[in-house]
């Protein structure tokens, strides 16, 4: 049974690292079958066009997608962004956004005093409610009545699933920990939920060891105390927040993996680097492709090859342990570099 | 003329903080005298009451309040914090909430290689707006069919008006720059506002540079790049986030203050550290009251009393410098030290 992997490697550095990912991933599983699709920004510019009905029905025919990062300065914000990325993630209900932190030894932590070991930790972001779901309008624009809203929509389902992804993540790690992340002193219809949900679906996870922290606190702790996470679960804007505070300390966005998972299997899932298209480095071929190498890890470990997904974060652990401090990266050696080493 | 201050010491740790905050306010200003008001946790429990509205009247009646910390784990999240302290810089227009972060020399940062220097920003967060203004509910709570809902309101003036304040901080400041931080790829309503605004105001500072980032970036530069901010001006959950991080890398919790600040004086403005009640120490002397005094030293400054503001915190500064490395602070201790350096 081959895989098929629909492949978008989008704009600026997007292209660049993909391929790398590519080439990781042909080493480490032969026979995946990639379909090529032009998105993002340069599509956008040329057609107009951000993602039409039928290239989305075709993404949903495959087992997995690789992305790269879209987007350039010349796009009004929030068009491939709403378009696009979370369209995606709303349509093929990717529930479970897996952003794992970790710091490699050889990786230099902006944090001082802290070792590899105590910066380990997954962040659940839910991906598919809060305030990504684009609700809300705008009164009188342009004028000095003007008002602006955004609403965050949290549902009992929506809330329940991804907790327990959650509980059942940490329950397969050795520490057993979840905390949960929410604001639940303010936000309090939201918080509510969150907090009884997390509460209730605890109680089939008897071995899990929780905690509750507010937003503000947990991104004091993730600078403060990173040895205190194990798992985290949050919602979908504090984890867009948690997980980029989580990429600078261990090591900075250019490590930074996600998936955008949807558990059920009822679509295909996501995986792409955390960082976006960086076009003031774009065709130097000097953008460290390693998040997109292990996005790839987290693609394979999702689609049940384990050891393959293990034998990626690996290579990748000991490429990072190898490399000369200081030494600028080269985009097309890294991935050289970790392709043999998991041949 | 007299300055008549409101005191809410509050619970835990905060009057012990707060009668340090008010001993070096009483050697730096002669002639303040005080009203004390019990609210908070305390008074929750033995009456049921948050905050009478004949004490907002009384407190409506005073140039400024200096608060603690008010909060303990028996009360139920939200009712203190809507009840009280939001409750108090949404009836007193506190649009303003001032949050500097310094790296004072003595004091080290989690963050490697930071000198002081290094970390000299000042964060208007937005008070009277936002996911803080209570909107939303809850469809059939604590059933499978839950929905609950949080709205993010935003008008033109209240944008206007904090827009405005941050840029004239950064217009009075050496460096002369203004960073906005939101979410607009996303949160494309409220965010197109802001950045409107902030691009119309910014015609009146023709001297202040800006820039943009989005809140996730943004988290990531204060730890790895906490240099390249001067002034940021953000929304009122962004900045609840954005200002713990910037407290963590600035020496903690302990050293961060506020002002919750309405700069037309139509109602006083109220400053309290950022730290909480902290029940855990409570009651040994052993709560760095820096926060505090730092507090005094921001609402020395609004009430006109630039000199005395200054000396506070050079005295705070100097105070910082002398600290034995590794010797526990005792409260009062630190309050006789700050307040015979301004007398
Ligand atoms: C590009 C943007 C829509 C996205 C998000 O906010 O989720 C990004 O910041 C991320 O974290 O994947
Ligand atoms: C206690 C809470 C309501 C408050 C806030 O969220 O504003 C606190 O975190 C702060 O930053 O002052």
């Amino acid at each position: 049974m081959s895989t098929n992997l629909a492949v978008i490697g989008g704009d600026g550095i997007g292209p660049e690292v993909v391929a790398e990912g590519l080439k990781v991933l042909g080493a480490v599983l032969p026979g995946v079958s990639t379909t090529e699709y032009d998105l993002g920004a340069r599509r956008y510019h040329a057609t107009g066009e951000v993602l039409p009905d039928s290239v989305q029905d075709e993404l949903a025919g495959h087992d997995a997608i690789l992305l790269g990062a879209v987007g350039d300065p010349g796009v009004p914000p929030g068009v491939l962004e709403r378009g696009l990325l979370l369209k995606l993630r709303f349509a093929f209900d990717h529930f479970v956004n897996l952003r794992p932190a970790r710091l490699y030894p050889g990786v230099s932590s902006p944090l001082n005093g802290v070792k590899p070991g105590d910066i380990d930790f997954v962040v659940v972001r839910e991906g598919t409610e809060g305030l990504y779901v684009g609700a809300g309008g705008v009164l009188a624009k342009g004028t000095p009545r003007e008002v602006a809203t955004e609403e965050s929509l949290n549902s009992r389902s929506g809330v329940e699933r991804v907790v327990r992804d959650a509980y059942a993540r940490a329950a397969a790690r050795p520490r057993r920990k979840l905390t949960l992340v929410h604001k639940n002193n303010v936000l309090v219809n939201a918080g509510n939920l969150w907090a009884r949900t997390f509460a209730e679906v605890g109680k089939e996870f008897p071995d899990v060891a929780t905690d509750y922290l507010h937003v503000d606190a947990a991104s004091m702790f993730f600078i403060t105390q990173p040895q205190r996470f194990d798992v985290v679960v949050t919602d979908n804007l504090f984890g867009d927040i948690l997980t980029d505070i989580a990429a600078a300390i261990s090591g900075g966005i250019g490590l930074a993996a996600s998936g955008n998972i949807n558990p059920t299997k009822a679509f295909p899932s996501m995986f792409e680097p955390v960082h976006g298209s960086a076009p003031d480095i774009a065709g130097q071929g000097i953008a460290d492709p390693t998040a997109t190498i292990l996005s790839v890890s987290l693609l394979l470990q999702h689609l049940g090859h384990t050891e393959a997904a293990t034998q990626v974060e690996n290579a990748v652990a000991d490429d990072l342990a190898a490399r000369e401090p200081g030494v600028p990266v080269r985009t097309a050696e890294v991935g050289d570099r970790i392709a043999s080493r998991v041949s």
